[in-house]
């Protein structure tokens, strides 16, 4: 923890309205004009901090920042976020979380940042990041499982994300192949799940998470080829940031533990559940090829298993799914 | 190529027996005084070059060493070896392949060392890589297969070395599950096959390849933990290391072109009749638990197929297989 950070933990901890500089001083073994600079830093940040004569300092208002030490404090997870790494401004969370990765970083270890200049999802597409409203994080993983199981992460961290905006935001959501939340058929969330292994070990798998809260209309990009919304968008409400997170991280711990201990098949039931493309005629583009039938759901290994026209079920294990169908409640 | 390269390359393509410095200095647009001191440098390698005034630079002898010029020259590949990257000494030819491959290199490229300060077996053990006598290489690729099918190019690379010993060494050859070659139950290569990818693409894998070659008894060191050899061991004979590296890359790269175009199912024939596990009764222990069975093959993944004594059939996707009974023909 930063200076600034056990600065700020002591503000949320201490019982007394009012703590003073020479109380920090002595608890944090360091100077009154460190105290002081830090104090100066947290104003700077957006932090409203009041200070009173024979008193000391007061914390008044928190901006909607994600600081380390607010997503730790008190998360109660088992393994996910007893280390999280918080930046104002990176260039792409699964990118540093990758080099936390090869420098050994714990499992668990969740990246966090305000801001990605270099946001990527899948098949290298870019991914609109701009400042201070919407989450992107990524969690590192050392799983014991095989390669050929890696991608089933996925759906672990699909259902996670669904039931967090279930839960806090209310919202009615759907799940679609292989790695994106919607919500009114439009995207709110994307995955982007790396692997680095050898031919029977994992090295780390990294979950990275977006999830689109309190971007506005105007913070979308002209150039989109896709529908996109958000919770603020959908719900005409804000988000608060950092409990949504600390939500999506306790729920991503839970399950994570119940896939180690019970293997895929309750998060692909969970995954299904919120699948609205079950029984849906659709066709599915893999670039040299097209495919069309109906989806079944998921198997055993993550694959999309969808019935041809002929009868025969093909495992679908890449490819964009096209829905030919209205959804059933709708036919 | 470098000049050096460049060089070698003239003395070998060359059709006269001597070749003028003025030749060489405007055939590779390079000052007579850097002709020289090319000239100089692979004298100083151990290149034995006769210069005879009036005539010119002849190349009396190579000395063992594995150049990329003279592994590219006609090699005659589709795609493997059209690019390579060859060091005297690195770390780990798997860890350069990845910088390369992480800077943009193109599918097919080689690294070759004549030594590895830090080579690495499988599951992070240590590759013993002594200088000058033995194969380490790796090799970039970049398929388009899902990623449950990345392990299948683990036995794809096992099938290309088991037959290059096979035809350059007349040596006769067994795979040991997942990853090594064996000679009368002695191992004399190990594959270290490393990917990179996200949910549903493959962003690079890498073939690692150590193949004990001309490793003499006092090379290998004294705690290793299995039974060793080597190609000068078992034989006899010095295998010269290009004229092996050239016929595995060839070897590879023919594969692989049908691995793309047919899939699985050739590699797999191929690398079981190389095993000599079927049908034999084995113990595979997997760290936590250990089971016992009979091996009957590779399923369509690459997962090692197990008849438990209850009949019942398991895929195994790790572990170390150890067998419990001698061999049919000794039984």
């Amino acid at each position: 923890m930063t200076s600034r950070d056990e600065i700020l933990n002591l503000f949320r901890t201490c019982p007394d309205p009012y703590i003073s500089g020479q109380k920090i001083s002595h608890l944090l073994n360091i100077s009154r004009a460190a105290v002081w600079k830090q104090v100066k830093v947290l104003r700077e940040s957006g932090f409203e901090i009041e200070a009173k004569h024979s008193l000391g300092y007061r914390l008044l208002a928190a901006p909607d920042l994600l600081l380390a030490v607010d997503i730790e404090n008190g998360l109660n997870s088992r393994l996910i976020g007893q280390t999280v790494v918080a930046f104002t401004d990176t260039d792409s969370t699964n990118v540093q979380a990758r080099q936390l990765a090869e420098a050994g970083a714990i499992e668990g270890t969740v990246v966090v940042a305000d801001r990605q200049s270099a946001g990527r999802g899948r098949l290298g597409r870019r991914w609109e990041s701009p400042s201070g409203v919407n989450l992107y994080c990524s969690i590192l993983l050392h799983p014991q499982i095989p390669v050929q199981q890696a991608p089933q992460l996925t759906f672990l961290s699909a259902v996670a994300v669904a039931e967090t905006l279930e839960k806090v935001c209310h919202l009615s959501v759907e799940v679609k192949w292989p790695n994106d939340i919607l919500v009114n058929g439009a995207k709110i969330s994307g995955l982007l799940n790396e692997m680095n292994a050898e031919t029977d070990q994992i090295h780390f798998v990294i979950l990275g998470v977006g999830v689109n809260l309190n971007m506005l209309e105007e913070q979308f990009p002209e150039a989109i080829n896709y529908p996109a919304t958000s919770v603020l968008l959908e719900t005409g409400k804000p988000v608060d940031r950092l409990m949504f997170l600390r939500t999506f991280l306790r729920c991503l711990d839970q399950y994570y533990a119940e896939f180690l201990q019970e293997g895929f098949t309750p998060i692909r039931q969970r995954w299904e559940s919120y699948c609205d493309m079950i029984n849906r005629q659709v066709r599915v583009d893999q670039g040299s090829r097209s495919l069309s039938g109906t989806v079944i759901g998921l198997d055993p290994e993550g694959a999309l298993r969808l019935q041809l026209d002929n009868g025969k079920v093909e495992r679908i294990l890449a490819g964009d799914v096209i829905p030919v169908t209205e959804k059933k409640d709708q036919e």
